[in-house]
């Protein structure tokens, strides 16, 4: 069970890292690669074909501002991609947003909120736990220590 | 392997069938169901129970203006929960895209265009094709239909 | 007489502190609560019964981004429920003002400005005046405070 | 128990009517007025003065564009005012909306959704309810035929 | 000749102040008053009673958020108001510049940039010239000193 | 007392129609013509010099989409610029708002409402009258017709 | 000399036509394609080959939505990519203007309005006049056919 | 071979340093001036005259706000305009994309990123390289080194 983080460039790394450590929480493998749709295109296509050989079975894609990344890489691959809009410099984000997840027919792209690290991997784990049900049991865990944290929040609450 | 389809209103219909369309070209298992976030919430938790207790592998939701209705199952549940934002009669989707899309950290909605219907199916669907690895083939077959449509329309091209 | 703020994370805190304050003021009788409708679902259920039973009058309910807090209470109960949009990192707080104000028929949410905690405590407050006669009286010294604050911002003017 | 729909113009009419067909659903006394904010202000303030000696206890206020209606009522007053943002023939009632709800600390306008007639005649329900206990049975039994509508609509579903 | 310029609050007070810097350089009578569209709206009424009698030419509103102050000062008057949508802590004053343009058919207010202090006041020594024709020489000056500026930005690059 | 209405082109004819139809309802004398600043640039520049011989008092400028002619006219120009904002066939006549109201410090446009033609009109007669005392009881009038209208609504209201 | 006018659907072939006939008005030497980024990606790597051994000189992209066309064409080539952002049925054509031309740093397409089909051919005319100076006279005629259409407006004017 | 860079404003220098920097790096000549489309409009007419005289071949315009400098040069000339919208303090470029893109039919202006200061430097090297064949040779270098700035990401990658 494999994971492939795309991030279009190193300044996503931030974004990439809230991904990664939910990742590495739920023991997912996983490998992180820069890879531009507009300045390394051949590289995605290379990149799908080394993704169908070695049994990546989930792609997750950062991008900002006109973002094709996750779009280039779902109309190059059957595997599900997840897409994860980066907030730029301006436009905080909606440009991202949209060039994300207003794809045509027949290519879709699992869009996640702006800067959405965290979700972008939950959602990986999701759909890796259709086929490995031992992650349905962490996602369960994972549920109750959300609860848990907001019940923390609760009792930390002094007004 | 089954897909649920929870619409917000009748009026979602139309999407759904765009859903449903695809569904059954690829011969999924699904139902369609009408709950309301809004006007019966108790419904999206006995929906949940079920879901559980039925296999139910992937729930799709569609809901407009402000769509909480695919945040309220993922809430509730550790499926992988689709959202598709319907359009309604003011402010072109963008309600209901962005109250689809900007969920918080810890529950994910996969977000598909502003009335997508099909991406949804075809994002389920990828989705499935984890666990049930025939789907791959259909998928693939999908890919070359699409190209397909393209090269027909270049045929078609007249000016 | 009872009104209860719930906040959707302790990352509120500072709308909800404009909140008390006004109520304080006014000498309403409050609570505060995290409760969140995507992590704790089940709370909402259970707070909703409390407050029918416990003759909470006015739910005030505080939340970002795809801000479904007010209206999964909204829909839960007969109560008169107030909705802040609290602005989160991107998109200024339009995200989280779609997702409170554009209610489907028949569930309404009483949506204040973006981070308006004080405006909130005073809307809750002139609901509670219909029964609590007294409150008027309050209520119109407070507005002359309004006007006796614009006043001594004429005399601050030096240009 | 009254309350006053006061519309902005004579074509607000479509939306002041789904008030009034909810008020005289639950048997509330409702007036309905045109006092226009820009063009009538004298109105507003002599309409406040008769709204406080006859016992008008919410007010609801339907405006477009530059929609200040709500506000300068809300401004005048110590009553709870409910704004409907009207859909104008640009900007898709975006601008009306902001217009009603981002009003400044002091003097809240309870907003509903863009268009929202309905809710509006729910909301000033609700807070009705606070004082004429009764109100609660009616707005219970709203709530079950709210259901009921869902669950028809499953009946109807065909697909 | 003497324009008046009125802010919603003391908050207002940075884009006043490049107002009054500009109505001084031209050597126009002008004074600045803080009312507020909602707390003191009968302020507004007795601030448009005495500009009649006072000989105010011109009126310039600065506002922000549901931006109301100007229309209401437009709809009480038949002089001339300028309004100065203001930028608040969210919505990059959109919300304002949408409350003040977007006013409806009969009540005019002449709108002009986000913050735009400085031609609010030129916009005024505009109106106020076609009175007073002397103001057009220093109107042609302030064109040509806005030419030399330009100049001197010529001069000044280097790259 | 001259008003100069320059359309973009022949297309924003029918806003032109609304703000003729008031001019003339002052008596106001008043040309109409078609200048585009983008295909007759120079043209701009021949009218501002006859618009200064004729002793034209306020101009008028209406255009759509990247709508420049305000404040190409109001560059060339020290007479009042009063720009109509028209809803071309995509943006909802966002980019003509914004194109005609962001002007930089120096140069101002008066702008109104988007295909605000009878303000246009109105805000002219309002300058002019700054010159012309006369035109302030007509405005006056005018102002009472309004009121006028708003109690035939009331009348022909039927609930 | 030759323009590729390449679009993501055959329903952007309306907004094609009036691209196709400036070109043709112009004698330019072009061609037509359907190439769709997402759905027949390895189409577009061909058509780069193709245009950079058959001596294409300007590239014009039309798509729509998530409107990747443009930018991915750019990415491959070093031929000048100009997009057109097609209008599709949700959001007014922003999420395709955002999607074209929010491009990264190195990889820059030359972007249009919202179905500016004309001027996307008018300007790749432009390109090629640097190398073609002919072109430069039939530009210049251009021009003054826009000048005169201008003029027709205003004889056609009757108010 | 020549570019001339115009800037708006001097506060556009940074931008414009960008533009420089990839001009120098393939070794064009260019030049930079500050032109004001409102303050200076004689200077724009000027500078075009001197432009056709001068061999200027691309212009590219920098500006913010309502950003009519582009679309002004384009209707003065017949030569490519790249037009460079300018994030201000307010409403974070949009107005600036909008007045520069939406140019109406027949005056193209070749619109880049908000502050894309390097791409529209590319665009106009991609344009003069149909007349001068030995830049495409640099822009393929560029491209690479464009390629080995991602790998360089790639290898200082840790996560």
């Amino acid at each position: 069970m494999k994971v492939s983080i795309i991030m279009g460039s190193i300044s996503d790394k931030e974004i990439g890292k809230k991904t990664v450590d939910i990742l590495e929480k739920f023991n997912i493998e996983y490998e992180v690669k820069v890879i531009s749709a507009h300045r390394t295109p051949e590289k995605a296509v290379e990149f799908i074909k080394y993704a169908e050989e070695n049994d990546v079975e989930v792609i997750i894609a950062i991008a900002g501002k006109a973002a094709h990344l996750a779009g280039v890489l779902a109309g190059l691959s059957i595997l599900p991609v997840i897409g994860i809009p980066a907030k730029s410099s301006t436009m905080d984000g909606l440009d991202s947003l949209l060039s994300t997840v207003q794809m045509p027919k027949g290519v879709p792209v699992a869009t996640v909120a702006i800067n959405g690290g965290e979700n972008a991997a939950l959602l990986a784990i999701q759909m890796l736990s259709l086929k490995y049900p031992k992650l349905k049991e962490s996602l369960k865990e994972y549920k109750l220590e959300l609860k848990k944290q907001v019940e923390e929040m609760n009792e930390a609450l002094n007004f």
